[in-house]
């Protein structure tokens, strides 16, 4: 019988830090969170946890990290494991991966959170079996992890879907809250935007409130899009924002009304759209157990 | 030494087929091509070509067909190898791999035209040595392969690049020519949207014509949106519009506007853009050698 390896696991957000140690997802040791705040302080205390986890479990094999982008996949570079044009004050060009790493002296496997969570999705989640995927979260930011053929999409750089240019409602004035883009999903639909535009958090908008149909038509008009790109089997909507459930079935019918019959398949009926576009069934486990699956890979 | 093994291979366009034989990209025997006219007639003329040449040159291996889209490629389905949603008179829900391998009694590997064209740029062409790649007609219709991680990417379908939905220019009064879509890619900026719009062929307006900046503007929208789904090394855009090179310095240049700096790659610089978005290598063969290059799958 083969002993399960033991790592440690970074799901490394851009409000939070999640920290823990496992072997497997029935395996979740002693989880500790805490708040991102300037690089050197949080990237310190993800070290000390370690240190402490290791003296209590023993050596670690190494270290999964999912961390918030845009960062360096590419191993010939001498920026890989950077997070780089983040407009989160503090964090561009940030040595993330190989800080950690020769820190704890750890081999060390880093991706995007998002491309992890999609990984967990697959091997434990709502993506069971299913080797096409899209997993896009929607909160503070807007980003999105994709399998195709059963492996992770990176390229270039990695993919950027939050950054998406949407096509502007002509009745919404909100000018965008990303500093690079006026109108890419993330500048129109993440939390932080639903907050500027209407003057309330999200989760103080009431369901009926008009916020909820413009966001779906925003977000169906990504998902299309990505549905014309990648042609997923199955569509993953995690993140705050999309903890109102209300969004589900709005989306649901923006994006058949947008396909307008043109790609055909079971799944892209009013029947076979509704477990085809889902929550995540890994919930608040997503970030960390894609730090673990990462580990797999 | 290993014989190589002798492929028929089928082009199956919108607008022309094409047929040949061929054992590698320097042995393309006695290439025909014929006008795409109803479904019983055209694929009659592929068999009667095959028929001829199997008493030429022996019994083939099997056939290689990249055929315009969309496409069944489910292995499981009922129609796979089936033309399904096509605008293309005539065309819809027509049975061509399973009929010209019928026929012909010949194994088939059957993938959309495109995805032929994006693995063959990577076999043999522009996109040699890149496992990341997006070949983007832009003709009678638009259409999009993609290469990711070095294999082709299919799915619940298979990608739609064409039927990408753009935001539209506030002054382009023109309505699209696309059935399903008010304001896809293939709509606005295909070969017969052009005509329709400007009142001429593509290649009989002028260099300096301002169809030229909508169409570039078009383009850029759409590459810019590949390029945050698949994060490509290289973009191949090829197709009878394309020939007017005018295009690419100008698509270079909005695409550039649009990132904004966002996407940091050596690739995305006034510099690096130039070998970054290009015509195709194989020219008018890209199509055949697709073909041949689908019987490598």
């Amino acid at each position: 019988m083969e002993m399960k390896k033991t790592y440690g696991l970074v799901e490394a957000g851009g409000t939070k830090f999640v920290c823990a140690v496992a072997s497997s997802p029935e395996d979740l040791r002693e989880e500790v969170r805490f708040p991102t705040t300037e690089p050197a302080e949080t990237l310190g205390r993800v070290v000390e946890y370690f240190q402490a986890a290791q003296k209590k479990w023993g050596r670690l094999e190494g270290l999964g990290i999912g961390c918030f982008g845009p960062v360096d996949l590419d191993k010939n570079s001498p920026t890989w494991g950077f997070v780089t044009a983040t407009p989160k004050a503090g964090w561009a060009d940030t040595n993330v991966a190989g800080f950690l790493s020769h820190s704890l002296e750890l081999p060390v496997v880093f991706d995007t959170d998002v491309n992890g969570a999609a990984l967990g999705e697959h091997l434990w989640g709502a993506g069971a079996g299913l080797d096409n995927l899209v997993y896009l979260t929607v909160g503070t930011g807007i980003g999105g992890g994709v399998l195709s053929g059963g492996r992770l999409v990176h390229g270039l750089v990695h993919p950027e879907l939050g950054h998406f240019l949407l096509s502007k409602d002509p009745q919404d004035t909100f000018t965008g809250s990303c500093p690079y883009h006026g109108s890419c999903a993330e500048g129109l639909a993440s939390g932080p935007s639903l907050e500027k535009r209407w003057g309330k958090k999200a989760q103080d908008l009431p369901p009926e409130h008009p916020a909820w149909d413009l966001e779906a038509a925003y977000l169906a008009q990504a998902l299309l899009a990505f549905m014309t790109c990648f042609s997923p089997q199955k569509i993953i909507l995690g993140g705050g924002v999309m903890e109102q459930l209300q969004l589900f079935p709005k989306i649901h019918k923006e994006v058949l009304r947008l396909n307008n019959g043109y790609i055909r398949s079971p799944s892209l009926t009013p029947q076979g759209i509704v477990n085809y576009i889902v929550p995540p069934s890994l919930g608040n486990r997503a970030g960390i157990l894609g730090a673990l699956a990462l580990t797999s890979t």
